[in-house]
C-alpha cells in the first residue's frame, strides 16, 4: 500500500492527492488506489534548515515514516521537492521504497523533450542550494537553470503556503517567462506549492511547464497500480 | 490528533481535505492540523449494503479505524454520509470519539435557518433509506425531505465517482431546484460527491446549499485545533 508522507506543505498534499485520483482510470471507489497519508504539517521548514537558519526536519519527517510503515505502507512517496535533501538519510532508515520526485521529473523528461536546450527550475531557496535537481538531471544529461531572482520564486512559494495565490502565480508567471525567454526548453515546477498558483495559467505557458507533483502521482501509479492502469498508464 | 477515515469516495476525501486546509486560519505549514489519512478505496459500496444487494462494509470500515488508531489518532471523522450508517457500531468498537456529520450539519442549520420550513435532502439511495437525516435532524426539530426522483441523484453519484463531473452536476442543480420549488428553505448536500460536481452552480443557487462536506470540517476544527483557530471559527 501506498504511503504518502505529506504535510509540506497541506495544500501541496491535497494537490497531489487529487492527481493521484484525477490521473487513476476508474468508474468507481474501489478501482482507487488505497494509501496511508500522513498530513504531518508539524514538520519544520525544510528550507529554512537547507540554509542553516532553522531546526533539523528529520526527525520529524522519520516519525512520519514510521506512522505510515506503522500503518502498513509498503511504498513511500513525499509529494514535497525540499524534502528529498533528507531522501537519502530517510531510506537509509527503511527497507520501503521510497520513490524520489526528481527521478519522476526526469522520467517525464525524457519523454517529452525535444533536443538539448537546458530546462528552467522554479523550486525553493532549499531546493536550488541543496543542488537538488542539478546534480540529479545531470546524470540523465539534463542540464538546468535557475531564475534570476529566486528570491521571488520563494516569496511566491510563501504566498501559497498563506493562501495567498493569485499574488504568487503572477510572480510565478513572470519568473517562468523568464526562464523560457532566456532559452530554456520547459520549464519544472520543482516545489508542490507552485503548481497550485499555476493553476490558471494561461494554456501556452502550461504547455511548456513540468509539474513535479503530477510526475510523482503518475510514478506512484506505476510503482502501486493494478495491471489495468498499470497497462493504462504505460500506453 | 485527527484521523480520516477516508477514500468513500476517494476525491470525497481530497475534497474534504480541502476544505480542512482552507478553513484553517495559518501563514505557515505549522499552523495547520496535523492528520492522518487512510484513503481506504477497498470499503464495500455502502448504498448497495444497506439496500441488502451488497457485502457489510463494517468489517473494512473497522480495519481503517484501526490503521488510524495505530497511527495515533485521537478524534476521527468520516467524510461519507452513508458510512454513518455504521456510526454507533463503530463508535461502540473504539473509545476514540467519531465526530457525527449529521451533527455537524444540524450545528450548522441551527444556526443559518430562518423559520420553519423543511430542509430538502440530497443523499445517496442508502442514506435516505436507512434514515440518517431524518431521525437524527428531527431530534433538533427539522424536518427534512427528498426529492421526487431520488434515483437521478444517485445516478448523479455515482457519475461523480467516474468523474463525469458536469453531467452529474446538472441532474444535482435540477434536483436542489426543484426542492426549493416545493418549499424547502435550505438543501443540504448530504452525499460527500454532491458539492464536487456543483461547485461551479450559480451563486444565487448556492446560498441556499448546506454542504455537508464544510459542515464536518468545521466540526473536525472545532473539536481538534489549537486555541488561535478555535477562537477564530467561533466568532
Amino acid at each position: 500500500m501506498l504511503g504518502i508522507l505529506g504535510g509540506m506543505g497541506p495544500m501541496a498534499t491535497v494537490d497531489f492527492l487529487r492527481r493521484l485520483v484525477e490521473l487513476t482510470p476508474a468508474l468507481r471507489d474501489q478501482d482507487h488506489l488505497p494509501c496511508i497519508v500522513a498530513q504531518a504539517t508539524g514538520i519544520p521548514d525544510r528550507t529554512r534548515a537547507i540554509l542553516g537558519e532553522g531546526s533539523d526536519p528529520l526527525p520529524a519527517l522519520e516519525a512520519a515514516l514510521r506512522q505510515l510503515e506503522g500503518a502498513g505502507a509498503t511504498c513511500i512517496a513525499m509529494p514535497c521537492n525540499t524534502a528529498h535533501h533528507w531522501h537519502g538519510a530517510l531510506q537509509a532508515r527503511t527497507t520501503r521504497p521510497i520513490l524520489h520526485i526528481v527521478d519522476a521529473v526526469a522520467d517525464t523528461l525524457m519523454r517529452s523533450r525535444a533536443g538539448d536546450a537546458p530546462v528552467g527550475l522554479l523550486a525553493s531557496t532549499g531546493t536550488v542550494q541543496a543542488g537538488l535537481y542539478v546534480e540529479r538531471l545531470a546524470r540523465r544529461g539534463i542540464a538546468c537553470r535557475v531564475p534570476e531572482d529566486q528570491e521571488a520564486v520563494m516569496r511566491a512559494i510563501r504566498l501559497v503556503k498563506a493562501g495567498a495565490l493569485a499574488e504568487a502565480g503572477i510572480l510565478l508567471s513572470a519568473s517562468a517567462r523568464s526562464l523560457l525567454a532566456s532559452g530554456c526548453g520547459q520549464v519544472v515546477l520543482a516545489c508542490t506549492e507552485i503548481p497550485i498558483a499555476l493553476r490558471e495559467s494561461d494554456p501556452e505557458l502550461r504547455l511548456r511547464l513540468v509539474d513535479a507533483t503530477e510526475a510523482l502521482a503518475e510514478a506512484c501509479l506505476r510503482a502501486c497500480s493494478r495491471p489495468l492502469a498499470a497497462a493504462r498508464l504505460a500506453a
